[in-house]
């Protein structure tokens, strides 16, 4: 098959987002900012309390597969929906987005995974997720042509919260590797990387990952420090390549011994922060698998960024290539 | 049972909505700015051909309820979802906005109705709507005592579409004005007016309708005219109340020899027409349940209809009862 740029292995996830005040997160012991993992009866419980809300297909990795797809690049996605109405919205999404998406939707229960969004007046988001069908994502679901035909293969740290989708990542990286291509993941929330630390140090430092994203509150947490100089220093020396987001103050790029630092875009409206470390991913993979510089790599994980958190939802709506021409970043 | 402002009676419809050029209308034989009526086949090929999208509780009447309900309000809506998951949506997103709905779902197919909206870069919607369960609307689902306690029971000419909800409304217009209630309706679209002209005069002249909403191009097309003036002189004839709205150009009210003018309010960027009449009605008849000027009303109708241009998808993301009070138009 034709090689591809990206294969981004995640949850594939419908977000439900509605705003809220502060006291309703509060209220509804809801961890502002994290992602809340939740089961069938809390997902009707919170609902119930939810405002009016708006649909569209979401899920870290997914987000960003659709990113590189708008920059013009090639990426194909693994995710497992159900065989239920949401299941044929996120096909449908990503398809139509030019991602190959092809793993085998799920018969029978639990349903399409879906996470209601909160989004506070700040912009931020608070996820509430409930994973249903996404259980089921297992070593089955690799499609071994597709791992060994793309540049990079991505994924996120969530998929170490359902209970064989880390199978398939370990599977989808020995294939990566034996066919001389690499590996990323992103570690996706500092509270994931509570969950899973010993392992996601693991994966780094085995060389089961050779690209790491992480925000600077999820690299902080993974080495239980409160310095970022410190947690960079030791994801470079874990990883080959690491990239630390730093919301608004930019980001990081650490190579052994290069570093790379720069800045956000300027937003004329913070609207709902979801999707941004997502899109981040999507603009840097983007220009890592065209062989741009680090800086240029940054700079359209910046841009993609810094577009997705001024408008609702956690997928572009605008072409990323166009904006990336209109910027001076396109080719 | 207490007092309600306003019963809307609709197709209970989940919105698709996705940007599209004004070449992929043309591709696809979509009449542009209208309400094209499609089956299952069609419904299928357009959404195999639709970009990613998201979606959104829509449907003329159940957009006018939310409105008026986020004005503080009153309202109830009848309309028929599928016991499915977009019928879960709908039933979500207009009960979390303080709508009464007890309309019983339908067991088995057809599904929840949709319609895909396909918004140009000039801002005009196209809608391309499967009916599904909303062809199961009839008398039963009237829920006499709602009408009753209804100041208005407002209902969309989209309603003539399906085979039995015209029973519905009829038999409602009668409990309704049994109980020295009043009855409205919007016109809907241009071509639904061209498909139902007879029965729509039918039901202004009879006195089954008292007050009507007509954009100008469906007042035009009531009366097979190009005169604005000769459409709003006819409709002044034929009902009670009339109210024409003329996009940019602001609305006229007419009530036998009274007639009010207002215009439409500034907007900062057009960004998506769907909602705009829905949006306006719901504006309208918040004033009219509440005894306030036919200046006031129509100027609540515009706030309204101004808000919702604004963003994407039909029902306001914000609370109408303070963009009231935040013009001067709040009590």
């Amino acid at each position: 098959m034709d090689e591809l740029d990206v294969l981004c292995v995640g949850n594939a996830i419908v977000d439900i987002i509605a705003r809220c005040e502060e006291n309703f997160l509060v209220e509804n012991a809801i961890t502002k900012g994290a992602m809340n993992l939740i089961d069938a009866d809390r997902a009707e419980l919170l609902y119930s309390r939810m405002g009016p809300a708006i649909e569209a297909s979401g899920g870290s990795a997914g987000n960003t597969a659709a990113g590189i797809a708008s920059f013009g690049g090639k990426a194909a996605f693994f995710g497992k929906v159900a065989h239920d109405q949401l299941g044929k919205i996120y096909d449908h999404d990503i398809k139509a987005q030019g991602v190959v998406f092809n793993t085998r939707p799920l018969d029978g229960p639990p349903p399409t995974a879906r996470s209601m969004i909160f989004v506070t007046p700040d912009g931020e988001r608070s996820m509430n997720t409930y994973l249903g069908a996404c259980v089921e994502l297992g070593p089955e679901d690799v499609d071994a042509q597709i791992v060994a035909a793309s540049k990079v293969t991505y994924f996120e740290g969530y998929l170490w919260d359902p209970p064989r989708a880390k199978e398939a990542i370990r599977n989808s990286a020995n294939i990566a590797h034996a066919n001389g291509r690499e590996v990323s993941m992103t570690l996706s929330d500092p509270f994931c990387v509570d969950r899973y630390r010993d392992e996601f140090l693991d994966l780094m430092r085995s060389g089961t990952v050779d690209i790491v994203f992480a925000n600077e509150h999820e690299a902080m947490s993974l080495y239980q420090t409160s310095s970022l100089e410190a947690a960079v220093d030791a994801l470079e020396a874990d990883c080959r390549l690491a990239i630390v987001t730093r919301g608004e103050n930019g980001s990081i790029v650490a190579r052994k011994g290069e570093r790379v630092s720069v800045s956000a875009i300027d937003i004329a409206e913070l609207v709902d922060t979801t999707g941004a470390g997502d899109l981040y991913a999507a603009g840097f993979l983007h220009g890592y698998t065209n062989n741009r510089s680090m800086e240029d790599c940054a700079n359209l994980g910046s841009l993609a960024a810094g577009l997705v958190i001024q408008q609702i939802g956690p997928r572009p709506h605008g072409s990323l290539r166009q904006a990336a021409i209109d910027t001076g970043l396109g080719t």
